[in-house]
């Protein structure tokens, strides 16, 4: 995949840098890791600091100081979400949503920061992603509850499919590409829908929503399984807001490209990190006097300079530092699977690597 | 001076890393910085991780992966100060200290962290330091408040000379430097009494403790008058504890060599920085669109990536990678005035030096 910013190649994860930062790392250390692109979010951004403040530091990518891809996520999950529960990312079971007013012109929203009013619609959420000036920009779509009922479901998906045209006609930007989302809650009748609609508009990618939202991780990969055959093969496939090593292995067998989650760096600022045996905390009493670094087999800079016995004692301290260093080994853990991955696929050994790495890991040993 | 890590040379400033790090920085960044020492606590280390968990990862060096020299402070001044107020670092006006049972054997007092009670001696704070293994070490001391009675620092500062022989005596590692300090309140008489008793002691270096306490910074100069012409002049000469660029040039002046503070970290993790102007805090209104870097004339990693409208809103968003940029430049700030306070001092024109900092340079424009 090329962008106006560097090649990226499939699959791929995006560190998450909601509001123009991955917390606790300087651009220089994602490129390090090797990160090739990095997601941010329009919602976000359009709060703070302001779509024209950025345009006026001649866009994120020069504010930020990253001259890597980036993809800036329309929103849509943000004001769906963030306005029932400040604390959650995860989208409530409440419905209908009783603090956003949605009607098929948008939506009015409350900034989850001082309360104040908004309104989204298409038109001004591709004009926003316009002068964030990121390489891939998300349309706005309605994101429901798992357990929202099939009417609901339904007509979130018409009103998602109708923004996305929208969208489609007001973005002007041609180095910016454009990529629409798939909705249609737990029906797979709704989703081969939606499914067929999105890859018919003939934008540069396909993104897959409202998954990993609460429900199992079967219905996901059925969804999934259901969604994917009806997409253009030739086209990037996003799996928004995913995962875990085993979701994205599952996923990438499944046709997905490129992923998103907030896990790697969430988890680690709590203390815990992967290794290719299993996810752990490093606050356990276990690590106390450990000499050996966070993996044996890992090659990040954390592994280099520090034993586990260090790493607990800057969590135990509270120290930002640890959480950084934490911050460096998750995102190295994922960035690298993702490399091994593509390896495997090159070498038409995908299945193989995959079954090879879930035979040795456990999604958790805390 | 030449250490087992190192060659330190004078005037310098020793960015604090309490509990076995610098908050915020790796210790490649320290490097990088040209920190050439770093200060660690033994009442800290004591407590968390413990002396023997140290000892057994081969010392503080080893274990924090810093491979310059490391000066431990005894722990004195934190059991005189935590006790009173665990959120302050400054010594209480109450007297006598409450909840610290003292005695010439010894000083008994509660951890911060749990409350649990703890018994130091002269010779158990150098066995302490002994195990953590810094290349300069410091006697155990009694700090009293600004405003002691001519009486309760006399007493203070006698039972802090018996406790230095007792140091000096209990020492038995060649290799690491014991430095004692001098007390008196602020009482002239007793302030030469004590010079000329540490002095006489002749350990490789000598500390001034107990100013900058809440006193005057006139009044802080006075008794550095007083002091200093009854040291050693041979030896290195350690005001503890101090401090603002303004205070070190002052201070240098007079004849000190070594500097500690967590002054530059801590203001940097509020949003204050240095320039040759002034102080000033990066969530003031005015550099929300301020395209320029912290100080023009700078030349940090965080001047050199980063503009003041970017650091604000890493400020604003309560961003952890904020306050690290903010002690790097903060840092840098202060170890490039010792830099250029070494030319000066090695040209003879420190005097012409510090009258032009001192005449561009404002405590405070925040």
């Amino acid at each position: 995949m090329h962008t106006p910013h560097g090649r990226i190649r499939s699959p791929f994860f995006m560190p998450i840098g909601t509001t123009g930062f991955v917390k606790t790392l300087t651009p220089d250390e994602l490129k390090t890791l090797g990160a090739e692109i990095i997601l941010a979010n329009t919602y976000h951004l359009y709060l703070r600091p302001g779509a024209n403040a950025i345009k006026k530091f001649g866009g994120l990518h020069k504010w930020m100081n990253w001259n890597g891809p980036i993809l800036t996520d329309s929103g849509g999950y943000q004001v769906f979400s963030l306005h029932e529960n400040r604390k959650s990312p995860h989208v409530s079971t409440k419905m209908p949503h009783t603090r956003v007013k949605i009607s098929d012109k948008g939506v009015e929203f409350k900034s989850h920061i001082d309360g104040s009013v908004h309104f989204f619609t298409p038109e001004k959420v591709i004009k926003i992603e316009n002068k964030i000036g990121a390489d891939i920009i998300m349309a706005l779509d309605e994101c429901i509850p798992h357990n929202a009922d099939k009417t609901y479901a339904a007509g979130a998906m018409k009103r998602t499919h109708e923004w996305a045209v929208r969208c489609k006609k007001a973005h002007k930007s041609p180095s910016q590409a454009l990529f629409a989302i798939v909705q249609g809650g737990m029906f797979k009748d709704l989703r081969v829908e939606s499914a067929k609609f999105i890859s018919d508009l003939d934008l540069p990618g396909i993104a897959i929503g409202g998954l990993s939202v609460g429900e199992t991780k079967q219905k996901m990969f059925e969804m999934l399984e259901v969604v994917i055959p009806h997409l253009n093969a030739k086209k990037p496939i996003y799996l928004m807001g995913v995962g875990s090593p085993i979701d994205l292995l599952e996923a990438i067998d499944r046709g997905v490209d490129m992923f998103d989650c907030v896990m790697p760096t969430r988890i680690a600022r709590h203390g815990s990190f992967w290794t290719t045996a299993a996810k752990q905390n490093i606050k356990n009493t276990k690590y106390k006097l450990d000499q050996k670094p966070l993996d044996l087999s890992c090659s990040c800079y954390t592994c280099q300079k520090f034993t586990r016995s260090y790493m607990r004692h800057l969590f135990m301290e509270k120290e930002t530092l640890g959480m950084r260093l934490m911050t460096i080994h998750n995102l190295n853990f994922l960035l690298n699977l993702m490399r091994q991955a593509r390896i495997a696929i090159t070498k038409g050994k995908f299945g193989q690597f995959k079954k090879s790495f879930l035979a040795k890991f456990k999604e958790s040993d805390e």
